[in-house]
């Protein structure tokens, strides 16, 4: 057992950069503070690694609470090779790509009074219900010129979507050549709105063809790296993929609100990961725990002022 | 704003049954111990309800911490119609079915010594990777047998594999023509599995074809009810099957771990899911906060006491 | 790295007893149900072993919740030599045993509406204010007979209230001679009571005189064990007296809502009080993570049994 | 209901400054990071009222993370006129101004390692037993030089401790006159020097004389805000302290990383406090949930940014 460097008690100044910020937490170095610092440097190191693919993972209700844009602007930097998502947040990016929006709100309010006003709840956002009338547009629209002949890949249909979209994280994912995967895709309005389709129509969308595109890529990697925005899906099925290859992760960073004791894999630690392959013995691998709303923007802005200097 | 009933002190003693202390747990009606008094009285409502469809979502790693013999039981006795799951819960449960073993371990150890005796952790759950073996084999086996026409359902496959069990919750709903659904089955070992056997051959497994027979379900249903154990594509799927339909559910009960304020579906409280009509208005809905392996049993056994009476 | 026992898939049946049920528990044995039986083998061996000074630390609001009947009870059953309390928990003690009562109320509701009606609320629990009327009666009757002389303890201050009441917490450790100690009182309504008391006359009591017959009691233990409900100062006051002599705690059984992560003592880990020698090296200690209202009467009730049998 | 402004997806770039990103949080305005920009204004506004005393409340172990230096620089600025803290962040203030460093350590190391090697750990922090040696020197002396005639207020024996230092939280507080209140200061080592002090020597220090320059500070106050970081004895003690007087806090931000449905304090909404009248109806209050070390910063450089605009 050694003593690293001693804390540094933190000191503030009017008009401090959000890096200069991150820096004051990494060498107070406690708790999720110093573990958002920590972040920083891992992800940094990953994305300077011009051999590492770049996994991010996005699950929670983060498009509705603006950090979509956030997302769609790393796509845009390249500073993600594979996207993996709820097809919830893929929802919500069609729905703010069509112009409908997203409104501030309360979680103290009567969600019978939200109900008979036809305005759906996301903890302290608003959605009113004529956004899904316009989203039931376009994804029929979409549907209709879907190719019926051979199964389809979910990123492949996802590609589509978001070639019709004029902006969000689909359009900047279909413009970069980003895969976005989304394995239940069927759980989400998107899905809803294929069974409504799938009435009179039929195209085949294949519940396990994604995976080999998403293997290909883990087997061709050098070395990988994940940023994991949330658990669920997204995280589990960036690690798992590694699972058939004889290499795993390099760099992992996690901001999650879940914990570890409950046992699921939303909230296990990265330590946890390492006991499957998941993640290699030697990698830097960071969890921080608390709300992305908070954590993600300061660990991005706190990132992109490195990557500038 | 009214008083209820005085907050009556817990008194105990040797030897009381379950039903009891959560009695008395009920009689004191505070927090989450209170919460899950009144979740008895709702599940017990929805179970003796006849024109009830009954859900069960079933999500964390509820398996390799023995709440899989809860959830077959609740299959056995006719408590469940629906059951909906992650893909990891099935994948442990035909682990377990085909009598590997998980084990008591703990979470204060070494992953890289696990990792190099090729033991993989769940929290304080121990899973050698010998189970893996026994697991490709008889999903592989599985695979071989499925028909390669017409493009599958996700829970035929699921009642495929739960016909070659000889136990377990897969075995459990095949045997009483439960249909199990679990949208992001690709992320899963079985999906894993699923990607090996198509390097040679393919049997063509659809992504959205669940949708059909779930959502007949939900619109035939007089009434519907369900067991929400966590949150995640379970919870989701569930909730969101309503949508499409003039109806919401009419009982609801959460056990779950997360927290509302992170914005997240998995910690969305249920009266949120009334704003987007998931729910209805008038729904008997409790969420308890928790682990789930104290409240799913302490719940289950009260209310098996209570069916018993 | 050694694997345990194997997990045993749970199986519940109407009418079983709560110590079945923390078997069962215990069979499975993971996450946090896991942790609770092996909380009980802890609790119960520390309540067999008679040479072992047995600590209780009482911290959230567990009085208006309902526990304090089976705090009371324990210090009946002579399972309590030590007490540690929150003031909180003291004063609704008091409220209760001068008969007025909390009730069971609501966390959605409208506390404004409350204010008007001068309901005072406690999460879902509500106290109407007419018992802080009683209450101050009561504290200045009881102030009103202190001792002018030599500063008084505030453990005696608090016997001397308890024998004024005819039931609770305070009244059954005044009746079986358990110090009750609180080093926060003054943070509490009793406190703010000796204030308005103050207004006109004065009895001195002094901050830190408790230490020394808590302390004695420390030095004079051959073995001790603690059962801490909650965190806060109560946990931290029961573990630091240990400080000051050559011993730790032997046994340690921790009932917390909160995570270690963020750095406080309320959520820290027992391992982490070892690296203090607050608790031995070798000693037997469980933290079992949830809310007190459910983990504390299925563990007491569970040791009950054990304890009969 | 009422939709209020649209969700604005965040947009970030390399240099901005700490309070253009809170400023970004706010125009998406979800959740926690929402939740944290209302807490900059209402802080903001807090500051900017001069008839309004400003509360500060520090629980959790602050001082060891680095977040001391943020409490004692605010005491220089004037933003704090009154202070109320656990013992254990003083004793930590004390070990700190006197040269002793906190380290930069690991969560995941071994305890017994680190009792051998004479390491005390707070979750990743490391403090070395040496620094309490020097603590032990330093409060002997100043408790030797304490007057032994009427009973001392424990505010008055903190700021004795305070002149005797260099630098830190009491030191600043006793230069700027700001009197520290702390209700459990015997739950702490200061409390346990002051038990070694008695075993020759005698000094009272009153359980409750603090209660009087408190109380007559809210009777004083026009109006009163309060910043609590973490819940714990200082929340209560500061809300508490309203509740004697006709009037109520105005202004409350609190940063908790506790939940409300335990029922405990520390994770108690403010509306909750409506409810006892420790808030006004109309006070501006916002509770952000998350790590201290995280929200605690960001909070204060984006409001120190604001109040230099």
């Amino acid at each position: 057992m050694q003593c690293g460097d001693p804390v540094e008690q933190v000191s503030l100044r009017a008009g401090m950069t959000v890096g200069e910020l991150v820096d004051a937490m990494g060498r107070a170095g406690a708790y999720n503070g110093g573990a958002l610092a920590r972040a920083a440097s891992v992800y940094e190191t990953m994305l300077r690694d011009e051999h590492a693919v770049k996994f991010l993972g996005l699950a929670g209700a983060m498009v509705p609470a603006g950090m979509g844009g956030i997302v769609a602007d790393l796509v845009e930097r390249g500073y993600v090779d594979v996207l993996v998502s709820t097809g919830a947040n893929l929802t919500h990016d069609v729905i703010e790509a069509l112009g409908c929006r997203h409104y501030h709100g309360s979680a103290a309010c009567s969600d019978l009074e939200l109900r008979a006003e036809e305005i759906n709840r996301i903890y302290d956002v608003f959605l009113p219900n004529d956004a899904f009338i316009r989203f039931e547009e376009f994804m029929q629209e979409v549907f209709s010129g879907l190719p019926t002949g051979a199964p389809l890949k979910i990123c492949e249909l996802l590609a589509v979507i978001g070639r019709a979209l004029p902006s969000g994280i689909l359009a900047s994912a279909a413009e970069r050549e980003v895969p976005v995967y989304c394995p239940a895709l069927a759980d989400s309005m998107i899905g809803l709105q294929y069974w409504l389709f799938s009435q009179t129509r039929r195209v085949t969308v294949d519940a396990f063809l994604d995976l080999q595109p998403l293997l290909d890529t883990c087997f061709e990697a050098k070395r990988a790296g994940a940023l994991l925005v949330g658990g669920g899906v997204p995280k589990n099925f960036i690690l798992q993929s590694m699972l058939m290859t004889p290499r795993g992760f390099d760099y992992a960073i996690q901001l999650t609100g879940d914990r570890p004791d409950l046992g699921g894999l939303s909230g296990a630690t990265l330590d946890e990961a390492r006991s499957w392959g998941k993640i290699t013995g030697s990698a830097t691998a960071v969890t921080v725990y608390g709300d992305a709303t908070i954590t993600l923007p300061l660990l991005v802005a706190a990132v992109l002022e490195r990557m500038a200097a």
